[in-house]
């Protein structure tokens, strides 16, 4: 059944708000709204829409995986590590997070940085990078600066 | 390859701006740009996310498919028909577009509504409803006063 899922304030109707989790892996201050998808209605869709929301001073969990990511920016501003560089991220800007690539958001200033993020409903799950790949990493200045754990 | 795609003003670098078009459907100034999805580096993606655009005015085409449409408005406000209802919707709300449900999109006010809609790469063609379907639509008032061929 076709429907509208209302909005407010970066909340929705209906839409349960989670605590962000990847099991064994460092993250802080972080929310997850599954906008479309997990409804039994909404069963023939073949990705998930999901709203992620980090406050200030908060970070994603340091991960990979398999599945690539299709995220647009809607709230505040930010920066991603994308693997071996950091990139800027502001209102609107799209991230492609293609399979494998170590990646974390943080927010910047003083608004969450808020972000659509797609997947494929069927995908693996996600993968903290080993000491070692760490290590690589902390090795680009910009990256070793901004990466949490 | 992992990227960001910066945004300025509803426009995206190196994504082309596209007249919308449904083949022998009525429809009036709106737009189309493929975010995500559309790339040679982003095949791994399973879903395409677009931007459309509807200026003051304009409409999308009045249209029934089987892929499902899952919606997220980030400009303006308007209304979508929704097969027997017209629906509200501001900013960030979402609309879930279930298989055959005959839909189209209405700015309201003076800015232009624009929406992210993320499909399944493999998809159907759209269809235009017959003229029966068309007469039964505007059995119902609302849908009748708002919808345009």
């Amino acid at each position: 059944m076709a429907k509208v899922i209302r909005a407010r304030d970066y909340r929705w109707d209906s839409v349960d708000l989670k605590q962000y989790k990847t099991e064994g892996t460092g993250f802080r201050d972080i929310t997850r709204q599954t906008l479309l998808g997990e409804g039994s209605d909404e069963s023939r869709l073949n990705f998930i829409t999901r709203y992620f929301e980090v406050q200030p001073g908060g970070y994603s969990s340091l991960e990979h995986h398999e599945h690539p990511h299709a995220v647009v920016v809607i709230r505040g501003r930010g920066e991603v590590i994308l693997q071996d560089r950091v990139e800027p991220i502001e209102l609107h800007d799209c991230v492609y997070i293609s399979s494998h690539t170590v990646h974390q958001f943080h927010p910047l200033g003083d608004e969450p940085l808020g972000f659509l993020c797609i997947v494929d409903r069927e995908r693996d799950r996600p993968q903290i990078p080993d000491d070692e790949s760490v290590a690589r990493l902390r090795e680009n200045d910009a990256v070793g600066r901004r990466l949490k754990i």
